[in-house]
């Protein structure tokens, strides 16, 4: 099948830049208060890959009892956001410049899960792609799917200017 | 100026379909465990625009210290489903199909602002535009950019099947 | 791996509504004049699946001496319309709601190939997803993608009104 | 009115880093094959903004007699581009990274206008709005909305490698 090749499931795997580079995704994840606030969890990190888990909570649904769009978004945004960190270098950050997401069905059922991974990994540019599924018992189904644009801050630490 | 026929400003004011519709959209805020969650307030709402803000607070950033980037879509996304809510009428709902924001600059400041006004109600889809600003004292900065496509859903109710 | 039940090649195959689709998308693209302008080809058509093809050509192309960024989005945007339009009923026609594209290299090469799947077939809106690549000689090399919202118009056809 | 701020219309407007930004808008546009292969003009360039023109010509249609979407798509990506391109320096040029549009209204009519303004203009990158509509008469209807982020290449010359 000649289309095989355009799919992501085909992409190379990446060598990260940083051997460290697990370590350091966790470390800037532990540092963002609104992922506890959201409750989000973060069980997978891998080169150009990450995925991120939020157990359903009333607190995060809007008024249909479902999760919230908004948290969907969040959770694409930030899981674009390390996939694409896990590849830069130990000296460079990573910051989102635009994401385009659907939402293809409602966030309704027991686990949010987000998967983002690297589709083209350029010096100054990144490209991701998130598939958000909702998990009801053993079954999932897809529940949005977004492309993000970040970009490389060249030796620019992961913290605040102090 | 020829383009200025094509600024938002210049939209046709609308025409509200249902008579009570500041009430319908203040209720179903009301009914959004996460906009509370997150601090989101809405001081206006009018025919096909609304404005939300949020306060800076520290379980809402991320790890340089900003707000974090998933509040800044949340708030773009509801602040478009709510102008679109506005000019429904009774007997509808809305469901965001999907939504492109663009991060202009941190969201660094004393507090967000999210003004989304709709540009184009048709029967069936409504198209959105929001402008997402930080306020520091006085000053106000452009924060982010979005476009958002939402659906109508007809004679639906906003709140859960029972 | 968890992750492979959400990319785009596990998606279950659709069951065509109208069994004479191949014929209506192809007669509908044989009636698009801008189609022939640009060259475009369309030598495969699936249910819920397009791939269209253009050869390389020189007014086709931008000042770099690449395929034109604007055809890349044409063939991105009609290769969804027809993947969509694959899927509907005889007395139903298609329309495209928005769409969102990343250019990830430049169109270099002997002829530009896209690939379009429906990624959800709803009752009133469809999503797509587009694949772009450039093929020089035997290789194929990413392009650009692109994800894509349509509309179903109920019982309208697919020809001026007249 | 507070939301006033934030509109298009009240952007500041831009200083040209290159003082014959005009020229070099122009002269990249004329070496466009693409451009005069659908017609399109560029009647107005200003620091931030160009204005693009498009005849309705039969070869330019979709299977409904109306310009086509593609076209619609080409018209937003290269006004965008071209406004960025007037605030860059000589020694710089510029690629679309990504752009997202909606399509509002079909493009029937006489005449395709498409305006793009600068929102966004950093080191890097910049960020675009463009407004399509179509003219018939005098009457000028909205009919689509791009948003459109471009990458600085610097020190990189707007012509073929050779």
């Amino acid at each position: 099948m000649p289309q095989a090749a355009q799919t992501p499931a085909e992409q190379p795997s990446f060598q990260p830049r940083n051997p460290d580079f697990e370590r350091r995704v966790r470390d800037s994840f532990a540092r963002q208060p609104f992922m506890a606030h959201c409750g989000i969890a973060m069980p997978v990190v891998e080169p150009g890959f990450v995925e991120m888990r939020v157990a359903y909570d009333e607190p995060l649904t809007q008024q249909h009892g479902f999760l919230h769009g908004g948290l969907v978004g969040t959770v694409a945004d930030c899981a674009c956001g390390y996939a694409a960190f896990s590849l830069m270098r130990a000296e460079d950050s990573v910051v989102t410049v635009e994401y385009k997401i659907n939402l293809l069905s409602p966030a309704e059922g027991d686990e949010l899960i987000g998967r983002a991974r690297v589709i083209r990994a350029g010096g100054s540019l990144m490209v991701c792609q998130a598939e958000i599924g909702m998990r009801e018992g053993k079954a999932e189904r897809a529940c949005a799917t977004a492309l993000c644009t970040l970009m490389v801050l060249k030796d620019t630490p992961d913290a605040p200017r102090t």
